[in-house]
């Protein structure tokens, strides 16, 4: 079964910055900012199984990241260039933010 | 009594996604930025005070505002200087997106 993914023209600001607020969806984003797609398992270690879920359906849903099965495991992509053209500037802002604290 | 504020160099990040994550707040920013220091019984007429008390509370502890007695009313004046010391380009790319929606 196929994930739902918001369209690019589909994402809301607020879900967006909803999906940022949180310190540990902020450091995935970052990771994917910083080293590309990444298989969901080697992200986030050490936490527990329906936590990372609602992580991960909260920042899909936001219009973050695309989550897709790569075989037997989702891999997670940052939707960058799908936010800069909806919001222009807004994620490296908050990426700039993010690493100056 | 004096209403509880961060120093600028204590604003969190986080704290400042989730108090623009939410429109309503978000349209008060916008307010704020457009006009300047408002009275607080000007903006969001028709909301319960709960919910105005709520929204400022959060605005405010987050850093987002001040929130001052002025004579028998508050007045909100958005940290606009603060903010942008604190996280460059963040408010600006925030407004700039909430224009766009």
């Amino acid at each position: 079964m196929a994930l739902r993914h918001p369209k690019a023209e589909e994402i809301r600001l607020e879900d967006v910055l909803t999906a940022l607020s949180n310190p540990t969806r902020l450091k995935v984003v970052r990771t994917l900012a910083e080293v590309g797609p990444t298989p969901c398992g080697s992200l986030l270690e050490g936490v527990p199984k329906s936590t990372l879920t609602h992580h991960w359906r909260v920042l899909r849903e936001g219009g973050l990241i695309w989550q897709e099965a790569v075989g037997r495991e989702y891999t997670l992509t940052l939707r960058r260039d799908d936010l800069e053209r909806r919001f222009p500037g807004l994620l490296p802002s908050v990426l700039r933010a993010a690493g100056t604290r």
